[in-house]
C-alpha cells in the first residue's frame, strides 16, 4: 500500500482522512428502466473499499463503457443492484506481481470509479468483458479496449465469423451499421471479400460508412424504403444479416434473404426502450422456405478465445485496414446521458465516458 | 408393354381406344391461392403419357398426400403449373428390372393419377419426397409411406434430432402437435428421454396426445392462456421448440425458452392462408439474451440419409413404440377438400387421399 499512500491524488480524492480507506463511487440501479433510462433510476453510492490482500490490485476507472445491451439486461437483476458494464482501469496499487502499478486492466466492473480485485481469480464469465491486462496498443488510446480492441470488437469479429460464417462474394447486411459493432462488422466483411450493405440513422453516418469505411452501400433507414434499398443495394439478395436492432426492418431484411441465409442476432436496440414487446411481421414463413438459421449470441461465449479476436483486430488496425471513431462523453456524473445518447443513436462508432 | 396391354383395368380406364396411349389426370394450378385454397384455383387436365422407354416405369397413384407446405410453396411457381406433392404409386408397367410390376414407389410426382418415370434418373432434389421403392411394411398399409414412414416421419426424425438436438431430461414443446409431424416428434421426444408438451386445436386431440401417445402434457391452444400453460407444463421452461405453426403462440413459447434453446421451424401453418405477413411479438430480444438458435428446414436436405429415418421409424413402429392415426379422404376429385381440411386442422395424424 506504499504506492497508494504516497499518491497525491489519493490523498486528496480517495481517502477519508480518519479511516485511511479508499472511497469508491458507484451507480446503484434502484428502479427498473421505463422507456429511456433516467438519472433518477439510479443512486450514486459511496463505498469504502477494503485493504488489498495478497494477489489483489486496486484499479481506477479511466474509461467506462456505455453499450446498448445495458438497457436490456437489467431486467434480469433484483434491485437494488450495482450497474453493470465494462471499463478500462489503471492499476494504482498492487499486491500481485503480474499486475504492476501503471498498467491497464479491462473488466466488467460496472459503473464505479475504483475496484479491488484479484485478477487471477476474477470470474471471467460474470460479464461480457473478461478481466484482461491490456496488451501494448502502441499509439492508440487505451479506450479502444472498450471498442474495437475490446468487447464490441470481439462481438463483431466472432459474431460475424462464427455465426454468419460469410463466404467471399456473399452479401452481408448490417443494421445499426454506424455503431461500435456494426461499423466494425462491415469492415471485417470487406476484408473477407464480401459485399457489405449497411443501414444507419443519419445521412452523415451513411456517408462515413461508404466513404471512410468502404461499405458498398449505406442507407438512412429513417428516410428510405427498406425493401427498395435492399433491391438497390443487394442485387444478389442477402446471405448474411448482422442484426443489431430487431424490429420491422429486420423482418423486411430476413424476408429478403437467400436460401440457407444466416442471421447473427447481436442486439435488438429498436425495442430496448419499449415496455411491451412490439409486433412485427412474422419471420417463420421465410425461415422455413429459405431454411434460414437465426442465432443470438453474447460475446462471452468466446471468452476462452478472447485474445484471438483482440489480436486479429489489433493487427488489422496496425495495417490500416480497420478504422474507428469514438464518441467521448466526459464525467462520471454523465453516465446516464451517455447511455441515453447511444440508445438515441448520437454516436458514430464506440461511445465511452472518460471518468475525469 | 405387354403387361400393360393385358391389364383389364387399363383396357377400361387408361386407354383412349383409338391411340392406345395412357391417359393421366392431373391438377394444374391456374390461380395463386388467396386465403383458403379453392377448387377453382385448379383445372384438372388429361394428359396423354408417352410409351415407356427402357428403364422407365408407369406408376399409378394409390394415395396422394396433402400437407400444409403445399399451401405455402406454390407462390414460388409460375402459373399455370402442375400441383406438387408426394404420392404412393403402384408400378403397373415396367421396363426396368429393378422396379417390378406390383411394387410401390413414393415420389414427388404431384397431384396426378399416373406417372411415367425412370426411377434411376429421377431428380431426388426436385421435391420433398424422394423417389424410393417401398421396403416391406409388413402388415402396415402402404399409405404410411406418406406418413410416419415417409416425408412427415423423416421431417420429425431429422428435424428433432438434427435441429433441436434434444438431450435427455430436456423439455420439448411442439405446436401443431396432433398433426402428422407433431404427433411423431412428440413420440420420438419421449423415446429420447425428454419431457414433451404439445399444443393442439381440440380437447380430443389433446386427450389423444396424452393418453395414447404419452405426451406429458397437451393443451388446447384455442382455449388456454399459452403463457399459463407453459408455466404449468414446463416447470423447467423450454429447451427445444418444434414449431409447426408460427404466429403469436410461437413468440410466446420462444420467449419462455432457456438459455441456448433450439427452435426447429418446420412450418408456419398459422400464416399460410394470410395474404399479408401477420404481425406478432418480436423475437430478437429473447434470441439475444438467451442466445437461441432458430433454424428452418426442409426435409429434403437429408435426402441422402432418407433410409436412415425410414428404418428408424419402421423399427420403432414394429416395436410398438410409435403409434399413428391416419385420416383418409377419398377420391381424386376431393384433393382440394382434403388440403383445406388439414389447413383447418380436421386431421389428427397424417391426412392422405385414397385415389379410388
Amino acid at each position: 500500500m506504499v504506492k497508494l499512500l504516497t499518491s497525491v491524488y489519493f490523498a486528496k480524492r480517495l481517502y477519508s482522512g480518519t479511516t485511511g480507506k479508499v472511497q469508491a463511487q458507484k451507480y446503484v440501479l434502484t428502479k427498473y428502466f421505463q422507456g429511456e433510462p433516467k438519472k433518477t433510476d439510479f443512486t450514486i453510492v459511496e463505498e469504502t473499499l477494503p485493504d488489498l490482500k495478497d494477489g489483489e490490485v486496486l484499479a481506477e476507472a479511466e474509461y467506462l463503457s456505455v453499450d446498448p445491451y445495458m438497457r436490456a439486461y437489467m431486467i434480469g437483476y433484483k434491485l437494488p443492484t450495482d450497474m453493470i458494464g465494462g471499463q478500462v482501469a489503471k492499476i494504482i496499487a498492487s499486491r500481485n506481481s503480474k499486475y504492476e502499478v501503471g498498467k491497464y486492466l479491462t473488466g466488467s466492473f460496472g459503473w464505479r470509479t475504483h475496484t479491488v480485485l484479484n485478477p487471477d481469480v476474477a470470474n471471467e464469465k460474470a460479464g461480457l468483458l473478461p478481466v484482461t491486462l491490456l496488451p501494448d496498443f502502441g499509439s492508440h488510446p487505451v479506450s479502444l479496449a472498450l471498442g474495437i480492441l475490446g468487447m464490441p470488437g470481439n462481438t463483431a469479429y466472432f459474431g460475424l465469423k462464427e455465426i454468419c460464417k460469410p463466404n467471399p462474394g456473399e452479401t452481408i447486411v448490417i443494421t445499426g451499421a454506424a455503431g461500435a459493432v456494426g461499423s466494425h462488422v462491415g469492415q471485417i466483411g470487406k476484408l473477407l471479400g464480401c459485399r457489405v450493405v449497411g443501414f444507419a440513422g443519419t445521412d452523415d453516418k451513411c456517408e462515413y460508412l461508404e466513404k471512410e469505411l468502404g461499405f458498398d452501400r449505406a442507407y438512412n433507414y429513417k428516410t428510405v424504403d427498406i425493401r427498395a434499398a435492399l433491391k438497390d443495394g443487394c442485387p444478389k439478395r442477402v446471405d448474411c444479416y448482422f442484426d443489431n436492432v430487431g424490429g420491422e426492418i429486420s423482418s423486411t431484411i430476413i424476408n429478403y434473404m437467400n436460401k440457407y441465409g444466416r442471421v447473427a442476432v447481436c442486439g435488438s436496440i429498436s425495442s430496448y426502450n419499449e415496455t411491451k414487446l412490439p409486433k412485427v411481421s412474422i419471420l417463420q414463413p421465410a425461415i422455413v422456405l429459405k431454411e434460414l438459421k437465426i442465432e443470438g449470441f453474447l460475446v462471452n461465449r468466446w471468452t476462452d478465445r478472447w485474445n484471438e479476436g483482440i489480436e486479429a483486430n489489433l493487427k488489422w488496425l496496425e495495417e490500416g485496414k480497420l478504422k474507428y471513431q469514438e464518441k467521448i462523453y466526459h464525467g462520471f456524473d454523465n453516465m446516464v446521458d451517455a447511455l441515453v445518447g447511444i440508445l438515441r443513436g448520437e454516436n458514430t462508432g464506440k461511445a465511452v465516458v472518460k471518468v475525469k
